[in-house]
């Protein structure tokens, strides 16, 4: 079994946007689900974890993209792991094209959880520390570093959402993409007729739950770089994700 | 080339809900991209109207399934022209697994419109009524007939939604299958823990374009039947779609 994992995507028509290129949202749960059967075929992924009480969870998420698969374009998104710690996994993505063309890369970060506890585990004790053997530290992943989302207490509460049957995973939570979607619909249709999305970067903190009403803050931190915080609206008012967008035009 | 097309999905971990079966959204996705696949393969989609400014236009829409593809299955959408007149076609769908077990079918009406003066033209004035090649009335389709959406004036306004991005097509206009999905949406998440939607039937009435807002008014008419209309919010109020969803335990 390589190392590297290679799934095969299209660009279905009602998956692209009004530029006729594929949505980021698509595009992110591909990315997803390519961790997913890289992990299976492996026998890390959840079918094994199932039995065991544990499952992964996403930490962090970063995206960047010089170009978006066209509609009806066959492409590819690769998947590997780059390194485990006791912790914590770091795993890449790349997507190119049918012709071996690199449209973008992906990185992420996801730690380990026991079920019923909800508590980190040491992903090292899975079959004695056999997630190393699968560590491919020096494929290139030309991406810049993720960063740290960082916001101060200026940004404004611009939207307020309801989530819905639709928002929730497999797994009960929020789906993790639909974050990066509700953020990206704070900015109209027209918007991305002359801007496209360059780079994402999500810091997943709490997990949402279904049910959850979203409060969205957004600032702008640099000439075409936004951050928003999403967090659960309510007493609680708990952040569950950061994340910086930076647009091109 | 057959007069059925077969196109091949999957029911990818982050396209399936809290239950682990598609999503209804997706598979819906999945009918149109295949309707489409179809048309373009025998040179009548919307590649080949772009070059004489014509497009189709989905005009009903109705699903019925009784069972839904599982996490990780592959299923095929199989789809067909049944029939064409002057002014629409009937084209009909059905989800089968690879074993060949049938899950379910569909039926659509579609209208072709002139892209300039979005008046509907004569389906069979294209190449000479090449479309009455691709009938096919005697395929079976057991699912009932699409059933007209009745609705009274006591339904009552349950919720408004703001369109964005990621609910507009590449045409610009709201996404036929983002009404699903927010009708769905009515319903909470445990809901469809116990109750699964059997069927569906939806009459689009006008476009939605971007940054509508959307007053759903829903009213019980059985004892699992609800219908909802969906119009545009605002002075206009101009009535955008009407579905029925029939649901079972």
């Amino acid at each position: 079994m390589e190392k590297i994992g290679r799934y095969e995507f299209r660009a279905n028509p009602f998956h692209c946007d009004c530029t006729g290129h594929l949505f980021m949202g698509h595009l992110g749960n591909h990315m997803l689900n390519a961790a997913d059967f890289h992990a299976n075929d492996r026998d890390f992924g959840i079918k094994y974890l199932q039995t065991i009480n544990k499952a992964w969870v996403l930490s962090r998420l970063a995206i960047e993209m010089e170009e978006m698969p066209q509609i009806y374009e066959r492409f590819y998104v690769e998947s590997w792991i780059e390194s485990s710690m006791k912790f914590f996994t770091n795993r890449c993505f790349r997507v190119v094209n049918t012709d071996g063309k690199v449209y973008g890369h992906g990185k992420s970060i996801w730690a380990m959880i026991d079920t019923e506890t909800r508590q980190p585990c040491n992903l090292l004790d899975i079959k004695d520390g056999e997630l190393l053997q699968w560590e491919l530290k020096d494929e290139p992943n030309p991406m810049g570093k993720m960063t740290r989302v960082m916001m101060s207490h200026e940004a404004e509460l611009v939207k307020s959402i309801e989530t819905g049957y639709n928002d929730v995973d497999i797994n009960g939570h929020i789906n993790s993409v639909k974050f990066i979607e509700h953020v990206m619909d704070l900015w109209e249709t027209d918007w991305y007729c002359e801007h496209r999305l360059k780079r994402v970067d999500v810091a997943y903190v709490a997990e949402g739950h279904k049910s959850d009403r979203l409060e969205l803050y957004r600032e702008q931190t640099g000439e075409m770089e936004f951050c928003v915080r999403v967090c659960r609206a309510g007493a609680d008012g708990t952040e569950l994700c950061r994340m910086k967008l930076v647009f091109e035009n």
